[in-house]
């Protein structure tokens, strides 16, 4: 069970600019390479939960793991690979030794307390039937939920890694870290718009997750909360009292009918403009680091630029 | 949601064990005082995971957290409050090290990689309708599931921690923390059989516990595997047929029926004696390395003695 999610694959997001950042400064990849892997069982052990307390049926084109285990043994599962995960980067101890590894460890803390602090907020909306949620309510949980696992931490884990090889200590001083939770704010929120644009958007087949699956558990995405403040009063009530519903309820047409008011009333677009303005604050202080840091034409910073575009452009 | 279950109170047994054992062998309280709270955390954030996993209605004498709240929200808590654990964990590093606070974080991992792989098997035996278990799988489960962050765990990172105070690197080379693997298990399993036959016999107010939820719940106890072994052919084709139904079909009269037949059939004598004799060899091998370490005069050594006999001699 702790090998099924791991091994349907993923796209190698988080381990992927953990590596990256580590070689833009200088460092080894393969000092990296424990806490990249670390990275990516944080995203499939919580993913376990998340789909639990989603009740998502589906997980990379597969049943999630508790419709195929039952939700017992999902949970445990989950909790046994969180283990391996803190397991693994212990581990890193006889490469980079204690205290870069104690760093290491401090920066999964931080990431998890984000990362439960969000889905905390975005859980108690659901099952608390709150609507008046406003737009800086939803940035803020998606810059805990999404933006620190996916962006802030990573970048900022492959930093402090690239000081075991080159002892650059003064990487900790300069306020880089402080600005690189700048950067992964703004491309993990551009990162999030855009998987609840997917959502509603994509081929189920290349996306691997149900489509419309969102308006069906009722989550709170930029595009709802445009389409509740610009769709009117009474149009408000009738998708408030839809979205109300429990999933099994919900009517696929009534659904339809909801994304369709989506596209009609500029939501999507919006989300779509939004995104993009995220993403181009993203990328605009990434090029500055770069240029302060020197690394603006190295292949790396090529590599990081295109996984940065490929967030906010994908397809699935 | 995460100070929910610490402020009801509990034993305290986990992180007692980890100071006395840090104590008796000549370190400062003071060093395990982290690692002690971080083993009540640990046991904490589990029984939020636990009660969901085993559809418990009780914990501490009031209702289970996602009884409170509902699964979702509770599943995170247990999760955030799992990280709040590795986090003061780290903080160990200003005190005792960065080697040391490695030493104990790796300890976890042993601790969490043993218990999830013992709720594992429970869980599985349980929606599996397995029955065919025999008292060696019990006892490899129990100690397990229970043994280690009980007994095991506690016991190690006490001895473990006390090298901080007075350098005693011999303490983890002369197989010490191996006999104490011995020591937490007989003594794990004793405390195990003895909480089972506490809620099959308790106060129910003393507890805290739903009395004979294990028999609703289905789980395999010492008892239980005794009764079907001994109770004959027929018995044992109805006590499984009961005990398989779902909890909410279950009537308490034939529950109470099945309580009764442990007695008559001596199941219940049973446990206690197994456990008893598990409860000697523990103290047996404490008090030989009492002797061996020289700390058989100490007043931390009538304590420690004192809490094991609690543990297989308790009411509640």
């Amino acid at each position: 069970m702790m090998r099924d999610y791991p091994s349907r694959g993923g796209k190698g997001i988080r381990g992927s600019f953990c590596l990256l950042w580590c070689d833009l400064f200088g460092g080894n990849r393969g000092d990296a390479l424990n806490t990249a892997t670390a990275l990516e069982l944080f995203q499939n052990w919580i993913l376990i939960h998340d789909d639990i307390e989603d009740e998502s049926d589906l997980r990379r084109g597969q049943p999630a793991l508790h419709k195929k285990y039952g939700t017992p043994l999902s949970i445990n599962a989950g909790d046994a690979l969180h283990g391996k995960m803190w397991e693994l980067l212990t581990t890193n101890q006889s490469m980079i030794g204690s205290d870069l590894t104690l760093s290491i460890l401090s920066e999964f803390c931080l990431m998890l307390n984000g990362t439960t602090e969000g889905q905390h907020m975005e859980l108690s909306w659901t099952l608390g039937s709150k609507w008046d949620i406003s737009e800086s309510d939803y940035l803020l949980m998606v810059t805990k939920k999404a933006a620190w696992y996916t962006c802030i931490s990573p970048s900022r884990m492959g930093v402090i890694l690239s000081t075991a090889e080159n002892k650059r200590n003064d990487l900790m001083e300069g306020g880089l870290l402080g600005r690189l939770v700048d950067v992964g704010t703004n491309l993990g929120i551009a990162f999030q718009i855009v998987d609840d644009i997917l959502n509603l958007t994509a081929s189920e087949e290349k996306y691997g997750k149900e489509i419309l699956g969102d308006l069906f558990e009722g989550k709170r995405t930029l595009m709802l909360i445009h389409l509740l403040e610009n769709c009117g009063e009474s149009k408000r009530g009738k998708i408030i009292s839809t979205l109300s519903k429990h999933r099994e309820e919900k009517r696929t047409s009534e659904v339809q009918e909801i994304f369709k008011l989506m596209e009609t009333t500029g939501s999507v677009e919006y989300g779509r403009t939004v995104a993009e303005k995220f993403h181009s604050k993203s990328i605009t202080e990434f090029d500055a680091i770069a240029r302060e840091y020197g690394f603006r034409n190295s292949a790396t910073f090529g590599t990081t630029r295109l996984l940065m575009e490929y967030l906010a452009k994908r397809d699935y």
